[in-house]
C-alpha cells in the first residue's frame, strides 16, 4: 500500500502507535478478558483508564488545581449552548456575552448564544472576511459581560491567536477544538477552555471542558442535568455513562504525547511543519494563502491555486500520491491541509513535494 | 485464558466477531489507508458506513417510512431533557407529561422532565417497590398530555413490558435503552423510541432516537440546536460531528444481528436464555428473584442469595469461574445478570452451573 497522509480537518489522523495498541487490545484489555468497549464504566478497569487520562491531560496542559477537567459529549456545537446555559446565570438576566468574531466557528457560537443572552461583537475583521485576528488594542470589551468568547483557532478559516487574549475580570471562554495540545498555553488566563476531541485528540464523540471552579454552580433552570458542569464535576464525569472508548483512545494519545516530549516539544515540531508549508506557498506564484502572517494557523492551512480550474486535477493527483482529504471547506473553497500533532513532518514534506511537482507540470 | 462471560448491565458484552472485525480494520478500513476514527464524517467512506447502519437498523426494527432515525449523543440521561425540550412545545405552556413509573430509570426521567413541564404519575407500583409493570387497566391517562413516557425495560429493577402500551391519541415516548433489538416491537405504536447504545447495541456515546415525523419541529426556544430533533433530522444526523467510531461499531452489530436471523430469531434465543436462568432461580430455595412473572426482564435479571452474608464469596467464586460483573446495582443490592443479545446461551448455562455448584457447597 502507498504511504498515506491524511490531511482531514477532523475527524483526523491519529498516531499509528495508538491505533496499533488499540487493535492489539481490542478483544482483551490488559488480561481482563474484555474489550474496553465492554467494561462497566464504574468497574475498576475503566476507572483506572479514566483517572490516568485525566491525570495525563492535567500534566500535559499544566492545568492548575482550581480547574476541573470534564469529559462530556455533543462536540463544540452542543457546547456552544451548554456554555451560556452554565455561565449567563452569574449575571442579572438577560445577560450579555462579548465575542471576538474571527470566522466560521465564532459565527456558530454567536448564533447559539443568542438563545440565552444578548450578544455583543467586541471586535471583528473590518472587511467581513476572516483573514486576521483583530488586534487586542481595538477590542471593545464590556466590564459587565458574563464572559468573553474567543475561538483561538478557526479550523475553517485558518486563523489562530498567537497571543494570550485578556479581558480583565471578565472570564474568557476559549474554543480550542482544533489546536488544543498543539502549543503551550497558560490555562490560568482562561475561565473555560473547551474542545471537541476529533481534531487534535481522538475520536469524535468526546468533548473536553476545562473550567475554573468558581464558575461552576450557575446553570440556568433549563440546562439539562447531564450538561450542568457542576453536576458533571461532582460526579467525576460519570453522571451519565461517559463515551468510554473515546476516552480510552484519548488516553492513549495523551500517553503518546508524553513519549513525544509533551506539548512544548510538540509545539516546536508544529512550528517546523507549518513553516515548511507556508514558506513554500509564499515563495510560489502558483499558490496563495490569504491569512495575515501574524494570524496564520499552524494546524489548518487553507490555500488556493491561482487557476482554480485546476482544482480537480490537483485533488486527483494528490490522492494518487497518497495525500488525502485536501479539499477546502465548502464555505471557503480551494484547498486545506490540516497539520495536527499526529501528522509527521514527512507528510508535510510529501505535500510540498507534490505542490512543487504539480506547479512544474501546470505552472 | 479462561472463557470469560461478561454480565455487565452496560457498557456490556459485544459479539466477538464484531470486535475481531474492528481489530482487523483498525488501521485500514477497506483499503482506504485510514482508520474509521480518522475519516472525515463528510467523506464518501464514512457516509457509506452511516447510511448502511441507518438502513440496517431500519430493516431490523421494521421502522415505517414516516419515522426518522437519529444518531445523537448524551445517552438516555441527556435525552431525558432533550425529549421534553422537543415535545412539550406542542401544547400550551406549561404542558403536562404523563409517566408510568416502573423504577429507577423512570424516576430519573421524571426528575428531569419537571424542569420543562408538569409531571403526572399515570400509574406506579402501589407499594413503592418496582416488582411489576402496572396493569394497563389501572393507568390514569390524560387526553391533554404532551406525551406519555414509559420505560419498557428497567435495567436496574429488572422489569420489562410484555405488552404494547397504548395511550390513544397521546404519543408514547419509550425508553428502550436496555432491550432495543432484543425482541420484535411494533414501532408504529410509539411516537418516539430512544436508547443509549451501550447496553444492547454498541459503545457508550451513541444515542438512538426514532421519531415520528409529525413530532418534529416543536423544540422550545431554550433547546440547543444540536439537540433539536428537526435540525438533526434535516442534517441526516450530521449537524454536529457524529460519534463516528461508535456508529461504525453499531453498524457492525447490526450486520451481525442480520447474520443471526434478525430480531425475531434473536427474541427466541433471548426467551431461551432468560427461561434457563429464571427456571433455575424459581426451583431453588437458595436464590430468589422478586419480580412478578408477567413483568420479568429477559435482559436484566436481579437475584438475591437467601443468605446475603455469602454475597462476597459468591462474587469471588464467580470471577474465578470467568463470570464477570454480576454484582447488583447499589440501589437494589444482591446480584444482577444481564443477558443482552451478545451473551451466548453457553454463558447463561455456565452461570446456572455455577449457581448450582455454589448452592451445593453452601446450601
Amino acid at each position: 500500500m502507498t504511504q498515506i497522509y491524511n490531511f482531514s480537518a477532523g475527524p483526523a489522523v491519529l498516531p499509528k502507535e495508538v491505533l496499533q495498541q488499540a487493535a492489539a487490545e481490542m478483544l482483551d484489555w490488559h488480561g481482563s478478558g474484555m474489550s474496553v468497549m465492554e467494561m462497566s464504566h464504574r468497574g475498576a478497569e475503566f476507572m483506572s483508564i479514566l483517572e490516568t487520562a485525566l491525570a495525563d491531560l492535567r500534566e500535559l496542559l499544566a492545568v492548575p488545581d482550581n480547574y476541573k477537567i470534564l469529559f462530556m459529549q455533543g462536540g463544540a456545537l452542543a457546547e456552544n449552548a451548554i456554555i451560556p446555559m452554565n455561565l449567563v446565570g452569574r449575571k442579572p438576566q438577560p445577560a450579555t456575552i462579548d465575542f471576538v468574531h474571527t470566522g466560521s466557528w465564532t459565527a456558530k457560537s454567536i448564533n447559539e448564544a443568542k438563545k440565552y443572552a444578548n450578544v455583543r461583537i467586541a471586535a471583528a475583521a473590518p472587511d467581513g472576511r476572516f483573514h486576521a485576528v483583530p488586534k487586542r488594542a481595538g477590542w471593545n470589551l464590556h466590564r459587565d459581560a458574563a464572559y468573553l468568547h474567543v475561538c483561538t483557532n478557526e479550523t475553517i478559516d485558518g486563523v489562530e491567536y498567537h497571543f494570550n487574549p485578556d479581558a480583565g475580570d471578565v472570564p474568557i471562554v476559549a474554543d480550542m477544538s482544533s489546536h488544543i495540545l498543539s502549543r503551550v498555553i497558560d490555562v490560568a488566563k482562561y475561565g473555560v477552555i473547551f474542545a471537541g476531541a476529533q481534531k487534535n485528540i481522538g475520536p469524535a464523540g468526546l468533548t473536553i471542558v476545562i473550567v475554573r471552579e468558581d464558575l461552576l454552580g450557575h446553570a440556568l433552570p433549563c440546562c439539562p442535568s447531564a450538561f450542568d458542569w457542576k453536576i458533571v464535576a461532582e460526579h467525576g464525569s460519570m453522571y451519565n455513562t461517559p463515551p468510554t472508548y473515546a476516552i480510552y483512545i484519548a488516553g492513549l494519545v495523551f500517553q503518546w504525547l508524553k513519549r513525544q516530549g509533551g506539548v512544548a516539544a510538540m509545539e516546536q515540531r508544529n512550528i517546523a511543519k507549518a513553516s515548511l508549508l507556508y514558506d513554500y506557498l509564499d515563495a510560489s506564484a502558483f499558490y496563495r494563502n490569504e491569512i495575515a502572517k501574524d494570524s496564520r494557523s499552524r494546524m489548518n492551512v487553507p490555500f488556493f491555486l491561482r487557476d482554480e480550474s485546476l482544482n480537480e486535477a490537483f485533488l486527483v493527483g494528490a490522492k494518487a500520491h497518497g495525500l488525502l482529504q485536501l479539499k477546502g471547506h465548502k464555505s471557503v473553497g480551494g484547498m486545506r491541509a490540516s497539520l495536527y500533532n499526529a501528522m509527521p513532518i514527512e507528510g508535510v514534506q510529501a505535500l510540498v513535494d507534490y505542490l512543487k511537482e504539480f506547479e512544474q507540470k501546470y505552472g
